[in-house]
């Protein structure tokens, strides 16, 4: 059965204290990232059934806990485009790179909206740790050698996350995946917008804020490879399972490109904001 | 309960037609991958429980169908090094690396010995497709900062791999995930050898063969950061989960930096044979 919510919340509810998916009414919580931070008392729809499946229902419930809209047992992977925004390749003074600059994220770095934090472990507490505000996508099938004109058809939804990295490390290895696949680095949420609802999803303003101060600022129609492309050349020889989670690349004002540099310090408040989904917000914790 | 299993594979049987876990009698059969491209029939001890927990029984199956040694749905990532043989760094005329040189290959791409084949699709179908032969590692248990002295109890066992690679895409890509993880680019096994069978795992001859000619030829001393070090490293602020497979680098010899160039061809025969294992073969079919 297709699933008909639009804007779909994970969360534990105040009623059972049990994990549930729930249709927030967006007129009323434009922003639901926001409202948890205010202390809001949210009220959504129980939504039945999987997020690849689930049906609204006229069950009211409020969230005590605001979860990512995907569980770790949900996502095989999470896929990750470096280098895919023209304005933040400029900053970083590289080619616009002709292929997608693939990395991968292990499931373990999945993390939640506020009040989830970002943790940084001992090895990136060295003034390196860095935001990177990113549109994902939740793949709602799975698919192998995807044609670009099927792409958009498995895609579940978008999100806000962040693309949380220890550059030190990241900057003395050829490869990103250890620097950018620690525990929890992969935040997410809080809500997940159904497809029809963002309509283009190359024309949608993207923001980090840190510490109240705007740090990113672009918009997703500075993607080098759109979503149909990314898909289509990523599925080569290569099965994208469902779940699969696909990060689809910052613009610029990184911290580590700053001048000063900007660094998530603990006690930091670190948010994305993306136009039509919302504002994922984390505090950050040195562990 | 913990398993008492020596050396372990996974298979179909004659007897039931269904996957089981087996206890190999290494006397009687020493190599069973070449075994079973002889057409020998195995038998072997039923093993009762997981990969985990398996307990050696006394009743006798035999191999209808020879299996990678862990299925897919108890694999969560393969983390691979890259550049971690001295030789093979030297051979690539890149410095030794000063951490370990960490990549993600999704579990899509785990694969089985003979008969399951390399399936090299489309994309690497331009005389770049290529070998690595490599030792891998199961992990019995999930941790986080584990400390070097602790690291050796995480090891499940010992078995081959393949680090099958599309070198036309590596080598225009800064990050390796697309090109090295592919559907079936891990060919593992067949056997898995124990922790107490294998004893030192840096002193073990370690070759590939294609179409019959030995192409790398090395020993896992010449490993840069040993399985200890490896696991410490990558473990820091990241949860390493049970089931993780560990692929520790390879030798010099690999078919881009052969001269003259050697590369996986359509029903090419390759096979990674590493001392006290056995030899894991496979054919290679362009789709």
């Amino acid at each position: 059965m297709a699933p008909n919510w639009t804007n779909l919340v994970r969360f534990i509810s105040e009623e059972d204290g049990q994990i549930h998916l729930g249709e927030v009414d967006s007129s009323k919580y434009p922003d639901v990232g926001i409202a948890v931070v205010n202390g809001d008392r949210i009220a959504v729809n129980l939504v039945k059934g999987s997020i690849f499946d689930g049906i609204v229902t006229d069950i009211t419930l409020h969230i005590a806990r605001l979860l990512a809209p995907i569980g770790i047992e949900e996502v095989p992977i999470i896929r990750c485009l470096g280098l895919n925004y023209r304005d933040h390749a400029k900053e970083a003074n590289m080619p616009i790179p002709d292929v997608p600059v693939l990395f991968l994220k292990p499931r373990t770095a999945l993390n939640g909206p506020y009040p989830a934090r970002i943790n940084v472990p001992q090895i990136a507490q060295d003034g390196s740790s860095d935001y990177e505000a990113e549109l994902s996508i939740v793949l709602s099938k799975s698919g192998r050698d995807i044609p670009e004109s099927d792409a958009m058809e498995y895609v579940l939804g978008y999100t806000c996350s962040n693309d949380v990295s220890a550059r030190t490390q990241q900057f003395k290895n050829s490869q990103w995946s250890f620097s950018k696949g620690l525990d929890g680095s992969c935040p997410l949420g809080p809500v997940l917008v159904s497809r029809s609802v963002i309509g283009d999803p190359h024309n949608l303003h993207i923001k980090a804020i840190h510490n109240g101060n705007v740090v990113q600022d672009s918009n997703t129609r500075e993607m080098i490879f759109d979503i149909a492309k990314t898909i289509a050349f990523i599925s080569q020889g290569t099965t994208l399972e469902m779940g699969t989670i696909i990060m689809t690349g910052t613009g610029p004002g990184i911290g580590a490109m700053r001048n000063p540099k900007v660094v998530l310090n603990d006690g930091d408040d670190i948010r994305v904001e993306v136009e039509k989904i919302g504002t994922l917000i984390n505090k950050v914790y040195y562990e």
